[in-house]
């Protein structure tokens, strides 16, 4: 394993990658950017500069640092995405929050290591946060959260069951048809619901101030960065059915590994 | 008018309002404080130490520096509401996402001359972040915006019709029966809907980034504060029915006339 990255050298190098978006990203924010659509079906799904640049300083930077790791990002697609090791990019997680001025999106850097996360890392460019966590093989769960220069580490809390659980997700409009109902079974029994905050609702549940996300339709570069993240700081991240959140699709994210089964069965029942 | 206050010493002391308030609010964000449920209807309305001592520091400094001017609070009551000058307080907007670790909460402060607001302050501790504005009778209009040591002005961005606006609610779960019929009437017309931001979302109003926010069930110290925060950045505040929202309930807030114009007859019909 002489050719495999550090732990270490991994989170540094992220760091660098979200110091770089961010160079894009903040300077465009709460600017009169053009925000194009890139629905085709009557939707809005807005995408702006700042999301393509801020992908493509965190491309170049991966080409010029790791050649032969692999690339999965939202707004440019993949490359080399058989090799063992593959980034999944996300520029900006919450493009509809960044153009409404709301602070509350993030830039979502995932390692896989043979398709699994490995490594993963939020960052919030105006609040000035970062959330990580490392999973890698063979070595102890990692977890760190910094501000500006003050740092600490992530905790999921404990949360028995649904009727002491806060929930959140981006948006009740996300779900249609049997989908709805499943969600809104899960929503109906816990203590309190939010809406409104794309990747940090998962950094929240990590950091330990909220218990429960569920969320569909999500696309890889949305979930994979954050599974790292929670899994590290104690929580559990499955699809609705149980199995891996990688391909995208339907999640569920709980800080407590009883909150994710009662919600998994409310889900599915 | 030689004992009314002059707007500069409003603006002044109504800073020295918001920080005695982050005094109390910010050392308990993101810390396990006791939630208690001021619903009596099996819902959950949670209010904590710290919505209830910000709100306590803040009644002091008024009575010492004010002591003939009112104060309406959101968790201690009403005092001297005849007077010619009441403080409307709201220790924490959004104790919802307070508890919930999300950082867009907010410490209102209003101050009516008269029954009419006249000035408003909404102060985010977390990321350091005041927005005020300033309509006292025969003095022009007056914004602020500051974060940390940079400021500026606030000024609402225009929005010809709903097709091109984001419209922004706290949550849809706020309205019901004909309500939300009405609120879903407006949001269908719109570009782009956010949920989940309290009087931040209102903030943003203000400060050009969403055009309208609609709400329902409001208190007067959820929205008093608001008013001449947007009013003077060119926005309008109503009821849904046009008329003032000083008694709380519903409320139309709009960056561009024309879009509350549409927005209001919607509502209507």
């Amino acid at each position: 394993m002489s050719s495999d990255p550090h732990i270490s050298d991994i989170m540094a190098f992220a760091d660098r990658l979200a110091t770089a978006s961010a160079g894009v990203t903040l300077p465009l924010f709460r600017t009169a950017l053009t925000a194009d659509n890139k629905a085709e079906d009557g939707d809005f799904d807005p995408v702006t500069d700042a999301d393509r640049e801020a992908e493509s300083v965190m491309r170049t930077l991966i080409r010029q640092t790791y050649p032969d790791h692999g690339i999965e990002g939202e707004e440019h697609g993949g490359e080399r995405l058989d090799a063992d090791y593959v980034w999944v990019l996300d520029p900006i997680d919450g493009t509809r929050a960044f153009i409404s001025g709301l602070p509350l999106w993030g830039t979502l850097i995932g390692l896989k290591y043979r398709g699994a996360p490995v490594f993963g890392l939020m960052h919030q460019p105006f609040t000035d946060e970062t959330f990580s966590g490392a999973a890698f093989p063979a070595a102890a769960p990692l977890t760190l959260y910094r501000r500006g220069t003050a740092s600490g580490t992530l905790r999921t809390r404990e949360c028995a069951d649904l009727s002491s659980a806060t929930i959140s997700t981006t948006s009740p409009r996300m779900f249609t048809g049997t989908n709805l109902e499943a969600y809104n079974r899960v929503e109906g029994q816990c203590r309190l619901a939010r809406y409104g905050y794309d990747c940090y609702a998962y950094a929240m549940v990590a950091a330990g101030h909220v218990d429960l996300v569920v969320e569909a339709g999500l696309k890889p570069c949305d979930i994979v960065a954050l599974v790292p993240v929670i899994e590290a700081a104690g929580g559990v991240v499955t699809s609705w059915t149980g199995g891996p959140v990688t391909a995208g699709g339907t999640a569920v994210a709980a800080g407590d590994p009883r909150v994710h089964e009662v919600a998994l069965a409310l889900l599915n029942g």
